[in-house]
């Protein structure tokens, strides 16, 4: 494809006038106009993108911001984001993060240079500093997990009284063992989900045990799998688990089947998302529905409100506790 | 954030002077361009990202085009793009199409703009025409699904064989009765599965039955759910099922436990891809292994070939039959 510079010679003018002409700066006589214009259609030259997005000052693109493109959690999310962006002629592109700071510097720097509007985040491992930063300057919203007494707006689910919920219906089932599998607990809903687990544990008198609390690095089948064949190797077997992501759950399901024991009636699990997946398993899996295609639509509105230039308040949203054959047999 | 208007104001030149400065021609005097350096230094202007893509004539931004993100079959691809892209110092955009060509435009205009070096498309449900247009002037490759006889290169594996493999072994096993949930015909890859269906079931002189066959529009489980149930009610049942996806295939299996059947003593099921999930199931899936992440690795290669002027050609991978509990019991 031609360059500026080629079209500057093409229409004997210098690269600068051609700038001149592609931004509508008025100084420029007709008659250089219409030479540059002449030269730009012969040689098939594009403006770019950005030039005519610092015209508009501004893209029309949203960025969403993944840990992994793996957990099924985030397909529902990204539908509401989806709906919703494009409803306001918004579009947007899904960075897959992977946890990398250098991947997450292209991002933040495609919202630095205007070659998007804003970012919704759904990573918690994203370099906070650096996000807050850029939060001062650019709209910003974080999806899910976001940063206790942080200033970025948030929408997200209270993941504490969620967990209190889900372990409390395993304790009226007359759950007296109950294990924990959980994730990193450098997450912030990892961290919470734990409170309210020892909340039910702690307002039953229940024991809280180190044995049965096992935490897992990722959130894949496999870790849910590995997690659960640990903790049939306890001295005292829990009666039941609560796992903080239904893959968890569903790869401790498998590993459950596998040991030919019976679930619910050796051991009830409970999950968490509600993704897809949870209603194919066999038996079907008890978990706590987070508000995903809803989280995700509030998300992208909370965005387009920032980028329009209003304030935005965040959001905490209802969850549900979906009693299916995996504590209720 | 500043524009380069003020930057000229602030500095006392013109906005072309700016602009020469900020892409280096040399007829700018150093004291002006020191003014001018002063000047987007005090207001913090950000020269374009674009601006720099137009020195370096690339973006190294490779566009990954996915018709959604639902289906995980495309999870272990994109992993493979990814670690290929990462390796060649390249960083990848995930575009959702949802089979929108409104969508399909702006990243072909990403493109066209030389904001994203080139294309890798998953998605069979694209305008051919224009990606083929495209496809003459920047680097496209295909991926999964093709072109028969088209111009952009591809990889992928050989479906119709594949199918041919995955309806032999239910053959071998006993079955006579074998039905197809197969995808929307419109799609390459399900006519040509559908004809190593047909090939295998002619090889062994069994009946092909149009009420066995039954086409779905989308490929989430639910459709499977429901495909099953409809051919649960066919006057000669079914022994056995191959389903074009795994996604389909867990589907056909709850709907098959659902009806207090047995798999595989009463309904065999093959699916296709070997999804993460499909060993998760109860029973086990057996399914056609697509080698998803080498073929990811592989387009990425291609693509990063063809940016550097390469010409590539097409390329067919192995697929595997991975035979697990739902057809061996």
């Amino acid at each position: 494809m031609a360059n500026i510079q080629q079209v500057a010679e093409k229409a004997g003018v210098s690269a600068a006038t051609v700038s001149r002409v592609l931004n509508n700066v008025s100084s420029v006589s007709s008659k250089t106009r219409l030479k540059v214009e002449h030269a730009i259609k012969e040689l098939n030259y594009e403006p770019s993108m950005l030039g005519r997005n610092l015209r508009n000052s501004e893209s029309r693109l949203l960025l969403v911001l993944i840990p992994s493109i793996s957990n099924p959690f985030y397909t529902e999310i990204i539908k509401g984001i989806e709906t919703i962006a494009i409803a306001n002629h918004y579009n947007i592109l899904l960075c897959a993060t992977d946890s990398n700071a250098e991947r997450d510097n292209i991002y933040f720097n495609m919202v630095k240079n205007k070659l998007a509007d804003g970012i919704i985040s759904m990573d918690p491992t994203i370099n906070r500093q650096k996000l807050n930063e850029l939060a001062e300057k650019h709209p910003i919203i974080l999806c899910s997990e976001y940063e206790e007494g942080g200033s970025i707006p948030y929408v997200t689910i209270d993941h504490k009284l969620a967990a209190y919920h889900a372990v409390k219906h395993l304790i009226k089932l007359g759950n007296k063992k109950i294990a924990l599998i959980n994730s990193d607990e450098t997450y912030l809903y990892a961290r919470q989900r734990r409170e309210g687990y020892e909340r039910a544990l702690q307002e039953f008198n229940l024991p809280i045990r180190k044995e049965w609390i096992y935490h897992t690095e990722h959130l894949e089948f496999e870790h849910g799998v590995h997690a659960m064949r640990r903790l049939l190797q306890v001295n005292e077997r829990p009666t039941a688990v609560f796992a903080v992501s239904d893959t968890l759950a569903i790869g401790a399901l498998k590993e459950i089947n596998v040991n030919g024991l019976h679930v619910p009636n050796d051991i009830a699990v409970v999950g968490f998302d509600k993704i897809t997946f949870s209603n194919m398993t066999n038996p079907t899996l008890t978990t706590v529905a987070q508000p995903m295609y809803k989280m995700g639509c509030t998300a992208a509105n909370m965005l387009i409100n920032r980028i329009k230039g209003n304030q935005v308040e965040s959001i905490v949203l209802d969850h549900e506790l979906v009693i299916r054959e995996s504590t209720m047999g």
